[in-house]
């Protein structure tokens, strides 16, 4: 099969075209038209073999994942996707892996009416690079430079248990198949928290998604905010399977586990209420975990205000 | 040095802000406000180590290419660059090779205005994947379907020296030393024809940058847009260096080289002269090389007319 039958096969024949994107795949370039009054969100994540997932990864999981991850990174803007573009290399033209990668990703695509609209195909070791595009309306984006002091701090959904997964796999941390195949789920098919970003536009002031660890993650939104910030870390949001382990497993992989793909946003304190029925709305569970305050650094506290230090580090790709 | 600081060091800090890009690298996503009346062109190259470029290629040529092949999509819809993003997956994290690949990338960005607006980096095989974005005034993008039968099909520069300079090192041709250089030119630094592509807008009708080959890109055109065409193949402008070749390798070279980055474009006869006019403005040599016509398929003829048949193709990831 060549280059061009694949893309053909696998990549074009399902999409419709939409007003947004007047030409898609098949030219030098796409087109995309952005209504008036709005701006483009734009992010793009790079999934590599043996680095973001095992050799040997179940296609079909991994063509939800890797657009999923792009996904969350609109959330966390508050924007609504549009289309992506997609860069494949791939050590041969396997049409059953192609299958399956693409069904997976058009799956989720589907779900958010979100356009293939261009991409590359090329022969070399097993990398996906997604870029996406989200609308959103202009000065409405939930940027990280934006929590104010004072500011709850809120999660979505549940934490740790894609580490837990991870850590299974590893054989780091003993589980049983059913938690195994549960904690797996949230490492192979993380739920890009789309609904929560949108309903919290004019609500929250700052957000991000967690793929690398709560602590490093959010510790982006203190640096460009230029502010400090209490955790009661007993307060955590523990995924079902993390909490069956024991507190220390509890506390590090809900503080600096990998790949949980909720978000982390500040709003005001007298928009409590706001926040939770913005939740409802979205039908994502949330909880508050802080504060923002002027001093700076990042404070870990338990239920009883006792300040806990912790030794482990977020994820870092060139220090792992 | 961590993940973070990398793209400090090597990926922001020289980044200038424009009204056009309110929030570049550093939040989940960047926000990009296209203007008004404008469509943005997107798209989309993956190049990896062993597959586009040799293994320990000089990362200054490398940073400028893995640009400038996107720029050249942009140059073919007769877009203007607005920014890019960049993933990266790199061995290690190289202070040397980072330095010099983003010198070479950023001073092409430099000379088209170009900014970096976001990216992502890891750990892995060498690839790079770059997303370019250029505006366009609604309607005014040089399609690969727009192409209409009696159009004149032109190229901008010369053909074949890229190819050379690859069958040079290759030790499939040989070349003097003077000559390799001359051709490497070609193939490493290639020049994206944007001044070209934009003066061309609202004269040329469908157009296609030259990548994988002058026949097989052109079919795409033929292709896309339901016709055919003829191509005087004694008229191409060859290189400097492939005129020094027997016949057959400058056939070769110049219908199916890959990495020349010219344009081929389609313009109605009657605009010859503003095809001109738009190659002296853009300071592009253009070479008018065959037309287009009802009768489907893609015939060369030689200086006497007589039908020529070439048994070699255009590249394919997936079958060579």
């Amino acid at each position: 099969m060549s280059e061009f039958e694949l893309i053909q096969l696998f990549f074009t024949e399902r999409q419709a075209s939409t007003p947004t994107i007047p030409l898609g795949i098949g030219d030098d370039c796409a087109l995309l038209s952005p209504r008036a009054g709005t701006q483009l969100a734009i992010s793009t994540d790079m999934l590599v073999e043996g680095r973001h997932f095992f050799a040997g990864a179940d296609p079909k999981l991994l063509g939800h994942k890797s657009l999923a991850v792009n996904l969350s990174d609109l959330a966390a803007m508050g924007a609504m996707p549009l289309a992506f573009t997609l860069a494949l290399s791939l050590p041969a033209a396997d049409t059953a892996w192609l299958r399956d990668f693409s069904d997976g990703m058009f799956a989720l695509a589907a779900q958010h009416q979100c356009q293939l609209m261009g991409g590359d195909t090329t022969k070399g070791p097993l990398t996906i690079c997604i870029t996406v595009f989200g609308e959103i309306a202009q000065g409405r984006a939930l940027r990280r430079d934006a929590a104010k002091s004072g500011d709850d701090i809120w999660v979505s959904g549940t934490l740790g248990d894609a580490q837990c997964a991870l850590a299974g796999y590893l054989n780091q941390q003993a589980l049983s198949a059913s938690d195994l195949e549960q904690a797996a789920s949230r490492l192979h098919k993380p739920v890009p928290r789309i609904s929560l970003g949108l309903a919290l536009q004019g609500i929250a002031h700052a957000a991000i998604d967690l793929s690398d660890g709560l602590i490093g993650d959010l510790k982006h939104i203190l640096h460009k905010s230029g502010l400090g910030a209490t955790i009661w870390c007993d307060r955590l949001p523990l995924g079902p399977v993390l909490q069956k382990q024991v507190q220390a497993i509890q506390y590090e992989f809900a503080l600096a586990g990998g790949d949980d793909y909720e978000l982390c946003f500040t709003a005001p304190r007298a928009r409590r209420d706001d926040v939770l029925a913005a939740a409802r709305l979205a039908a994502t569970p949330v909880t508050r975990i802080g504060y923002m305050q002027e001093q700076s650094g990042l404070r870990m506290v338990d239920a009883q205000s006792n300040a806990r230090a912790f030794s482990f580090q977020s994820f870092d790709h060139f220090q792992s």
